[in-house]
């Protein structure tokens, strides 16, 4: 088998890219280790960027998206009893749009079938070779045989498990990490959300966001131990917990119900350099990772793979390779904004175990400086809705 | 001896606030401990916030401040080889002046011998009696007699390490801090500062700041260890580390030249809670220090102070104690705005020895952030140039 760009994994960031390419005429496969149902069962974030809401709508996908995400003009910031409002729309002009990562890349798999493109589920031993030299190739199992893809580039978009970045030599990758002490106890319920729009809300107790999936689904969490069992954490003793960190308007409007996911999440920040090695270019999760306070990692793959299709078009189109040489520099300058922003509103809201009461204060201090500036809501709503690619 | 409010300490915050309500027509008496050449012997920091000159422009002290201070509509920002000017006057309409504390201590101290208001200097073992009663007093040694001072209301201007805080019973203060793990060595020397403007300079060797008294004497600091011993900072070597710290256009117009000062301070975050104990009320350097990244110790010391003469002027004026009750929340709550913002620029521009390169790659991105955002330099701006009283 043979193609122009391989693209190991079918998570948003695989399926954007060859949803881009293949609009520009060029060619893909996508190989993706888990079976199709697996990747549909993942719940992950759902807020989506101006930015990429537009790359959706680029590449036709956005129908489902406009019919049924919502698009919230802004949200809020609690602490202790206190709530603020972001107001996105007035700070910036712009606005995001509540949909589920889990429905995008629903919804670009259908097109990509629809398409005729070729995508390979269940693909065992994924390997990368040669990517160093001219004639990159991937080589898999499938049904008891090995499989090989002959290629001009591969696109490592397998997350931050997978294999691209790991077949990186060692010496060649520069890793940035910070691990955060705790993790987010998140559930899923069909029960309409305590507010129209987020709240992020710090507290003496610890984090808790109040999400939404639809206007009768709801997502919410609370910041956790690293190490705890999600089964010391019955649904009864969730939505007290939940309850008891909101201010006293959000937790009366609080609906519990029986949860229908229930999980615990660690909380990383992650930057790997560079993201190219030869023909082998890493995006989204595979080359970083932000904690999920801001809602920024769908939306960073999504701009890397802006940028990284950008290079191929040029590539394809032009016969240029400056682009493709830009890539790395170009998609981490946005990377390390979002890692700030992301360690930023964590570093604000998260009870730290190593705090002093001087360290509350100023978290407490810089709510309290949103609540009084503008440039610094400003601050903080342009990086919500997004940086400029 | 009698006087409505006795003020312990003769620094600026207790010469401000002799000055505001001797204006008023409210007596005062200073006592302090050190002598007054003691007291202009000390160097301290130069920059004032527009409402700290227009204060000194109510009391009459601004002749030489207008005639000699420097007008500063903006400073820099250095990371690495890299230097960002924040341009204050765009960015907030306001400047800030250049005119040494010394020379504001000095000022007031003129002005408040020329009016023929009381100062006692080298006042031994001042002590502070009934304060949570309705007839508080302060006694003292001096020439080997006691005296004593009655009076109406004590205020507490005596610093850090002054007897006002230390007087009110441990259980009744609630205290916040934070020691950072360095200190700054400074240097005071006759040559033309490298710029017109300050520039505070991170860098991977630690910060440095480039500073001035005025157009022939430059103020220049670099982050050392805490436990370093000035003597192993000879000129040369200081000069050679300085240099290294800044950008190379910087570094390049560093005029070096003989110390005729030089030392090393600590960092440090504190704050005490409430600013009101009965009769005594606390303002500046006895109730808060901030690190002098960002220049608010002075200018915070100034803000109390509006506050305490405003509340004073109201209780004699028109017999209203609402502003006096008022004082503490209302002052605390600008100080831990500029808590905020002093930590804040620490963190950002210092080296921190438990640092990884994740945590070197945040400052980084915000100094990168900084660059790219008008909002992110509207914050800082907003803030160096003080915030609202």
């Amino acid at each position: 088998m043979r193609t122009q760009v391989a693209i190991v994994g079918s998570g948003p960031a695989g399926l954007l890219l060859g949803a881009l390419l293949g609009k520009a005429g060029i060619d893909t496969v996508i190989l993706e280790r888990k079976s199709k149902d697996y990747v549909l069962s993942r719940i992950r974030a759902g807020v989506l960027e101006q930015g990429t809401v537009d790359m959706l709508a680029e590449v036709g996908v956005d129908a489902r998206l406009h019919a049924e995400g919502l698009v919230h003009e802004g949200f809020a910031v609690g602490f202790a009893n206190r709530r603020l409002r972001i107001d996105l729309k007035d700070l910036t002009g712009k606005a995001v749009t509540v949909y589920g990562q889990t429905e995008v890349t629903r919804d670009l798999m259908a097109a990509r079938e629809a398409a005729g493109l070729t995508t390979v589920y269940e693909a065992d031993h994924v390997a990368l070779h040669g990517f160093d030299g001219a004639s990159p190739r991937v080589t898999w199992t499938k049904d008891g045989r090995t499989h090989e893809l002959a290629c001009d580039f591969i696109a490592g978009c397998d997350g931050f498990h997978g294999v691209s970045r790991a077949s990186v030599p060692v010496g060649k990758l520069r890793t940035f990490e910070r691990v955060y002490p705790f993790g987010w106890l998140g559930i899923l319920a069909d029960v309409p959300p305590c507010s129209h729009e987020l709240i992020y809300a710090g507290h003496d107790r610890g984090f808790a966001l109040c999400s939404m999936r639809s206007k009768t689904r709801s997502r919410y969490y609370i910041q956790c131990g690293a190490e705890e069992d999600v089964a010391a954490w019955p649904d009864g003793r969730f939505w007290e917990e939940l309850r008891a960190r909101l201010d006293p308007e959000a937790a009366s409007h609080v609906v519990t119900g029986p949860s229908i996911e229930k999980s615990i999440a660690p909380l990383r920040s992650f930057v790997a350099e560079p993201l190219r090695f030869g023909r082998l270019f890493l995006a989204g999760d595979a080359a970083h990772i932000v904690p999920p306070t801001g809602a920024k990692g769908l939306n960073l793959a999504a701009s890397d793979v802006h940028y990284l299709a950008e290079a191929f078009r040029e590539h394809y189109g032009a016969g240029s390779g400056d682009a493709l040489d830009a890539y790395s520099a170009r998609a981490l300058a946005r990377i390390w904004k979002a890692e700030r922003f992301s360690w930023w509103m964590t570093s604000l809201l998260h009870r730290f175990s190593d705090q002093n009461t001087f360290d509350r204060r100023m978290q407490e201090a810089e709510f309290i400086y949103l609540e009084d500036s503008r440039a610094a809501r400003t601050a903080l709503a342009e990086n919500y809705v997004g940086l400029p690619f």
